[in-house]
């Protein structure tokens, strides 16, 4: 039988990245390779290079699905480069990947993958990320995203919700 | 030659959906319709469900991309129900297909959808929906959920935005 | 409630069709239209667009299942534009939104549709489309394509098996 | 940087597989990883699992592409089980996950494969598989499966074609 590790996303923008977000992705995706977790991504820059270019410097395997048809696209960290052709469509399958995801920074690619991963019911870790809310002030804290204090922490929370589903 | 209208996605919870909500989900659903445009949506029950049957009220055209395969999933004021398989992927369908999108309540499906057409670069017209910023105080209004005061106000505001895009 | 029609596919390739298969697929779309089914096609040129011009000849409704994000894409036959951004991915969708599928010509992109119909358990009526065997000479008719003698035949067996599921 | 091996899928019936086809494809698998190529399927049993279990055999890495959302669909001989819930249409992403394809036997699912695989412009290899041809008796060859006399060619001919494009 083939061994099974569990998948932990990172999501994050491509652009618009800051120098903090990008160190956090980084230190975030060393921790979950640490850990015998497999990095899963949307596999370009930004926020998901950093966090390929972390898991890579533990030796972690990267996942990247692609929005398009070209492997080439994929950012040079990632180990398992699948071109989807669906666009931001593929965001639904990073998320259906994954046994939990930790968002980082806030592009609107990345506020859909937050609404697939609540609604999958999976556990979503923020790092400066969206805050979503009800606009008539209903049940907020049932959105479901951990605020997480610092990259290891989020890495750790990610972590333990999978091993929890797993 | 064929004539081609707007087309205005509702997107809302199926289950949750207050009374309030559905009725404003008819209210525009009836807004768009009379208004000569196509209401696309989920084709479920809830706020797509009021959505629909507003704008069969005015004798619309009404889509559902349903995310099962089975055509009979959908309300029945769905006049064109397309099964497409895709499970919650149909959300970013939905935002494909629309000029412009009103989103009513809030499930976590519905933030998917926001997060889709925010970064479709169409316009969102939010009652009651989430409320979307940026965690670290970054630029919230760049999130670009128009709020309506009321049903009509949503219906016009998509269908102006439609008309600009169209 | 609304009124919920038969839905009947026309797949075939954009380029490289004759002048014949052209033909047959406009007096195809009119036979479909003028029982009252919709037509649903890929929305592109070539075979996909004469069907749509056939189905509107009748005043039949025609939806175009379009690969791009972009609703100009469609042909100008094409009453309701939907932009997947699936690529060749949306053949699956054209397949799935139909009761049966009228195959006429042979691009790859017809085969894979194809497959998908006769996975899905979908009638596929073929006008000199692709013949699909098993290469082992294993259960050829088995592989359920109907070959239509002539665009009103092939109209007719789609009609009959989507009359026959619905 | 991260090593980037090239990638063959293996698409063949979970039922109906004959003894032949399941020992076809275990060999396939294994000849696959053995020249370091990524084995890359449907995730599921009959000639998939065969496939998988052969590249195990030989220490591969192996990606199922799962239709479902659960990871536990997967054969015991995946290493990276992706749910991604797009049902059949999951065929697709297999396609444009692959530098070549090789079809063993001969479902209606691995009929679509071959179809969008040709679209793509991509080797087909075929053991037993679909002989497709234009009924009009137009020029077949172009259909460009290409057929392999023993799961070892098989392999050789797409890794050829992998390493040809890659």
């Amino acid at each position: 039988m083939a061994p099974r590790s569990p998948m932990i996303a990172v999501v994050g923008p491509r652009r618009d990245a800051s120098a903090g977000e990008l160190a956090a992705a980084e230190e975030a995706g060393a921790g979950i390779a640490s850990a015998g977790a497999v990095l899963v991504c949307g596999g370009l820059g930004g926020v998901m290079e950093a966090a390929c270019r972390g898991a890579r410097s533990e030796g972690g395997t990267t996942i990247g699905l692609l929005p398009g048809t070209e492997r080439d696209e994929a950012n040079g960290w990632v180990v398992l480069a699948l071109p989807t052709g669906l666009g931001e469509g593929r965001n639904a399958l990073i998320v259906r990947a994954a046994d939990a995801v930790v968002a980082i920074g806030g592009g609107f690619g990345t506020l859909s993958e937050i609404g697939f991963a609540l609604k999958a019911g999976k556990r979503v870790v923020g790092l400066g990320t969206w805050s979503v809310d009800r606009r008539d002030g209903g049940d907020a804290t049932a959105a479901g995203i951990v605020v997480a204090a610092n990259p290891h922490e989020a890495a750790r929370l990610a972590l333990e919700a999978a091993a929890a589903t797993g």
